[in-house]
């Protein structure tokens, strides 16, 4: 085993020196009393003139062991020699006391070095602000060169660096000045990461809940909607910004609210700034049940500004009650180029084809559900996962989104008991239809406060059952109204098999532009008429100018297999859509109305009439 | 009639001792030359052993009288001896000196104490905001806890609170740093609030005016006008913003623009920032000439997020040109819920069913006026009751606005008299055709400065002649435009009332989405069968798809009762409608066109024919 | 020739007098040795007792020479005598030291006087900030009288102004306090607005660059394309916003992009804020190829307001890809009464009327040029000539812009070979439907980021070829499924000319609202039917409602006459339109559908078919 010798690097003082250690130095000066020896720049020893061996001149190389480091600091040190090829030399680095971000606070004037990820460089008209996410927090560092110049032009958003500066308080917040920064590089930058990405692992780690009602759906979910809630959880924590898209639909409000509630809480409970919410996460509702080529396009033209302008991470893109479907796979493309995180709860059948554009994919289908465990439901339990603080606040969502999709899965029932006394069925339903009236007229707008109301999170029931009240009853009126309007124009045709298949023409016979649109609308002439046939089949188109809508009972439809043999039978018609096996629409060109109209009747009545 | 003996409170202090007076006190401790007494925890005085009288021990209860307080603070006491019973205790509350806001400015960095009203909160990322009113003005008062932590949150938007702190100045802004804020409750709370209300009572109270014309309607309507612009002015001193809705047109532009010159000019008299106006005033456009709900729901979702957001105020909403019908009641329906001030400066038909969602609603008809008396011409003379000093500028408004609603008031004499000399009834013709172009083009924009402009209050009357001579020749260029593609299409019928009647098929033969639009386009129609057919009467019809626009001369319809006959009579039509007497509009499915149309004529045919 | 004595002026100092100059003086006092005179406020003499010749009281006049002035500052007098009108009195000014405002920095801490333009004027909740520029930059001059009050309210934007104030920095951006403001007027003024526009030319003009390809057009457009590019770089200089309005397709993005580039580049080399760019320059894409009544109504509402608010300077507005034709008339009219600066680089068929309206108007055919020198060629120079900086990385904007618009100009082969190797004419042509099919979904947006990514000026090639990729297969899915759609529904007719005519009706045989639109779909018809009749005449016309689209190969067309001729013969069909000898478009009402194809047809039927 061969001898180690050290030498001192840079920066290092006199706390890196271990005594009874070899040093290589080099000889400064001479006293009467020894010989003094620098061991770096900024240290040196003295060899007492009884412990020198050799004959050295000034700026000579010698190897010294240290005999001792006394209180006072100074070194006492004895010459040894070594045969050339013996010993092995060694660099001692300057061992710096890393400082964590959340102990900041408490060394406010102090020298401070930092190993950090960079998660936001803002230039601002003086210093550079980078913004620093290491494994305890997320802070300011400002680096100042030049007015509104680029410090450390070299450090990119993602870099792993080492900060060094003084911690300082600049308008009530924790902020580093920086003195130096670096960029760390290969495993050096690869031990911080993980140190950081470890600590974010288990912060971000959901807290360990049980789902609020039994099921065997949401069980099976479990670990995915686990999941999901980690990656929200540490966005947040990394000050990665949300975007919430969700369908504008009461079920869809349910969902997206429940997480906006607990997202809103959690990152305030980060030492998060007040209004930070406001940048941070993003709520947005989308007219189609899938993310629209528009709604991808306006999200990504203001992320990247903003990431240009502001230096602030891409977003996370979170999809409720929708984003399951081949329709959003336009979308998803163009998240890829762009390499977006998306994650998605949704209850429409899936397709399989869009989950490699997902970091996580929860759908009740994937496990043997169906459409009747809702977006609603799935997504207040994954709110209780990023955040169970807020579980009192949003329990009803679950009823209120399940009643609102008709749902018929027995974990309704759950929920609804699971509110026993504090809202009725009833209840419920005014709920989802209050959003669904009020959405109507808010358009695209989140509507924030107007929606806590109606849900009732704003800890002020008189003023909710006051705007429920009122909305039920001008959404009634117009549905009424509507209906009025509509029904005595419906034809009806009883088909060979057996079934009455009613055409409500929407374009010509209901009012536009207003509350309730086509959809609602032909689903209440629906209603109405599985009503008065009751123990019937009954199918309902409602027709619009070149789009219809198709709703069936007793029918054994598969509207998705009909569009797709029509879209063959009539090239020219340019016909498209989908939807469930029962409920769904249908798209074409408004010349080819009629024939399209004719033969989706033919179509329908080849498919056989259920007993009820 | 028994002693009174005093009890000093906490925070007292020498100044609030009275020579004379008695008051009990706790022993406190000894010394050779006597006893101490506490009077409270701040203030204690000396017992000289000569005026002892009895044996006590340390904290024992004893009765003092104050011989003298010295130069020096020092307190002289001497013992009494009272018969338990045969006196009263009173505590003496610390003398406060309290400030008025409006002399903060003469106090900077001295300790003041104020009693005011809480009329924003703001939560910063360093200190709270309070924003406090007295009844001598407004200003900022900041507390701080912790970075970001809300400072007191037991005190309210609307509380009456107690402030200490030192006066200071801020970016030249006086504020207040807050050492301690107090929720003043009940009685006191009243007597602060009371004080404070009378002096905003008298501040908002408008100036002795008269009517710039001689209206026996103006006149009857003077209290109720008074009255709003006094919650207007009372809106402005209490930092309420003021949303501004009016009718898109002329006369609806002339109300809303006096109304906020006004505003902005008293906005700024009462030291208001600069920008202020840009945070507190915002003037909209709407397309309906009532509060469409629609707009009710946008300016709700603004508004609660900024009261979340900023603890600004809910806003006053001042309908004008609008506001006074039944078609008003949904929007007012959701202004209750939330507890909203709406004010009403109309001169539309008004409805009593909407009086008890409104403070204040001014309409001529109420004074047994009528549409005549138009939105602008009340509007004028609101914002001279408002704000005296901008009369001058605005001195035209009423005339541009009667002329563009082709008022037979004969208050538009008086208002053309008045601006004789300056700009005649073409001119003033002029301006409103321009407001009408340049408003279609700006859809629900104000156009602020454009408006200006056009109105001529920008002080660039150059300017504003080339801009409403350009305006103008544009406007006419595209109704002579519009006129020769409709005029071949229109069809006549000699109704056997005498009657003409005129079918103008706008869907197929005019111009779309571009300016003249439907409205404007079938009146301009009208106007020339009017000409055409001078001495006879002339009903014109423009026919949109699903709508139908009516105007009448010399025929005496009822539009409304038309309507609600159609109404009855064919179920399934879809219909809704109505307007004045003679000018109305009628809504329709598509699919119900000819037979409504049918109907319609049928229906005109029936009201005689007046003789011209 | 009269003797002339000088009158010391207020604020001179020792620095200002000349040795052997005669001045008028006052005595002030005496001594043993001589006279003090006062030779104003400031300055005062010796006058040595030997050198005194008259007998004067304290205050009495006195002429005197001055011997010396002493290193210390002293000043020896000699009296002299002078006849009474034999000389004359000329005041003395204070000699200023003028600073550069360039020189700013190295002033911190002193007292500077600067004469300059006022930019900008901003009033803050503080003090009023001019903006002001010399002949060397742009800076802040902070001026406070009392919170929130405009200090020096005489002074104008544009006025000429001489600033006394100290030289600080401010948040790390230099900023003068003002301690004294003054107009300049007549003469004074005129010679500093004269050397801030000498030094503002010398600095605005373009550098000395040459065309990148050899073309006679470009080389007759160079004059007013240097003159653009110029008028753009002063705008830079002077802190003039720019708006830039282009057309919503490649040609005109590509245009666009390639200024908005260089002036970017232009105002950070020239010390702007780097967030500057965001205020200063905005890119809005227009629907149509012209400037429309309501893009110029957005665009002075919110500058107005702008120019109220922040005291900002109106905008250059820089048109491209449209502003040539006579319909940009209505809105340059508008722009003349704002007095608005407005430049135009466009291909399209130009109309003199228009020319009173602009500062400058680059045209290819003004010098014999025609459409195929497109307008992203045009750009491109003009960039390179605002900032010869950026030319590699736009090099390949006007190769993408040609193939776009199909250009057959010999410059648009020239353009290719310049990026050979680096990008083929297919490369060039997809993104150039990339960018239409993106511009598509981002409505009127400009996307700006991604559209760098399309353009590959973003430095992230992968990505840039992944989103072309995605974005061209995108696009022709879209067109392929129109096509499908569209094509069995052409009808077709051969006309007596020989030509063969083709009628697709989009209204009702064609995907409406999503791409590709109608413009890009009846062009998509109309190749596939020129593939299909090789040598053949063929004529396409895209039937919209209200609307057609005409295209034609072979056929001698003339549409704007043809469009002219149905106009007059036939009234109440509300034709309108234009476009090309053989591409245009045609409005009508559609009431008169049916009857204006078949005149067209009949019209068109009379153009000769020329021989392919």
């Amino acid at each position: 085993m061969t001898d180690i010798v050290y030498r001192l690097g840079p920066g290092c003082e006199v706390d890196d020196i271990v005594e009874g250690s070899m040093y290589i130095g080099k000889v400064q000066g001479f006293a009467t009393f020894g010989t003094f020896v620098q061991l770096n720049d900024k240290t040196k020893g003295l060899l007492h003139k009884s412990n020198v061996l050799t004959d050295k001149q000034e700026r000579d190389s010698i190897i010294v062991l240290v005999n001792q480091v006394r209180p006072n600091g100074n070194i006492d040190l004895r010459e040894v020699i070594l045969q050339e090829g013996s010993y092995e030399t060694q660099l001692v680095a300057k061992k710096v006391t890393l400082t964590k971000l959340s102990d900041l606070a408490s060394k406010i004037g102090r020298n401070v070095t930092i190993e950090a990820d960079v998660v936001q460089i803002k230039q601002t008209s003086g210093p550079t602000i980078f913004t620093i996410c290491d494994d305890s927090g997320v802070e300011d560092a400002a680096a100042f060169t030049e007015a509104g110049v680029r410090s450390y032009p070299e450090v990119n958003l993602g870099d792993i660096v080492r900060v060094f500066g003084e911690a300082t308080r600049r308008n009530n917040q924790m902020q580093i000045e920086v003195s130096g920064m670096q960029v760390l590089k290969g495993e050096e930058a690869d031990n911080v990461r993980g140190r950081i990405n470890r600590a974010l692992e288990a912060r971000a780690e959901p807290p360990e809940v049980s789902p609020m009602v039994k099921s065997d759906v949401i069980e099976a979910l479990w670990p995915e909607m686990r999941k999901l809630a980690k990656i929200v959880r540490r966005a947040v924590l990394t000050q990665q910004p949300i975007i919430i898209r969700h369908h504008a639909d009461a079920d869809g409000i349910c969902a997206a609210v429940s997480v906006e509630t607990a997202v809103t809480q959690f990152i305030r409970d980060n030492g998060g700034d007040p209004d930070q919410d406001n940048f941070l996460l993003r709520r947005s509702p989308s007219k189609a049940p899938f993310y629209e080529i528009e709604d991808v396009t306006r999200d990504l033209d203001m992320m990247l500004k903003d990431n240009v302008r502001f230096g602030q991470k891409l977003p996370l893109i979170l999809l409720m009650d929708n984003g399951s479907t081949e329709e959003d796979m336009p979308s998803y493309k163009m998240t890829e180029v762009y390499g977006l995180d998306v994650i998605v709860a949704d209850h429409h059948h899936p397709d399989d084809t869009i989950d490699k554009y997902l970091l996580c994919h929860v759908n009740p289908y994937h496990v043997g559900g169906d459409f009747g465990v809702t977006a609603g439901m799935l997504g207040t339990e994954i709110a209780r996962l990023i955040n169970p603080a807020v579980e009192s606040r949003i329990m009803h969502f679950p009823a209120v989104a399940g009643v609102a999709d008709r749902s018929e899965a027995p974990e309704l029932d759950s929920y609804l008991a699971l509110i026993e006394g504090k809202y009725t069925r009833d209840e419920c339903k005014d709920m989802a239809l209050s959003l669904d009236y009020e959405q109507y007229w808010l358009r695209f707008n989140d509507g924030r406060e107007i929606v806590k109301d109606i849900l009732n999170i704003n800890n002020a029931p008189e003023r909710h059952l006051k705007l429920v009240n009122l909305l039920v009853t001008e959404a009634n009126l117009a549905i009424e109204d509507q209906m009025n309007t509509m029904m005595p124009h419906v034809h009806d045709q009883k088909l060979t098999s057996g079934a009455n298949l009613f055409l409500a023409d929407m374009e010509m016979f209901a009012h536009r532009f207003t509350f309730p649109p086509p959809g609602k609308s032909s689903g209440e002439v629906h209603d109405i008429l599985c009503k008065k046939y009751v123990n019937e089949p009954v199918v309902t188109l409602g027709l619009g100018p070149d789009f219809a809508v198709i709703r069936s009972r007793g029918v054994r439809m598969n509207i998705p297999q009909m569009v797709r043999s029509m879209r063959d039978e009539m090239p020219g018609a340019g016909i498209s859509g989908g939807g469930h096996l029962v409920v769904g629409s249908i798209k074409f060109v408004e010349g080819m109305r009629t024939q399209v109209i004719e033969k989706m009747v033919e179509k329908i009545s080849q498919f056989p009439a259920a007993s009820l």
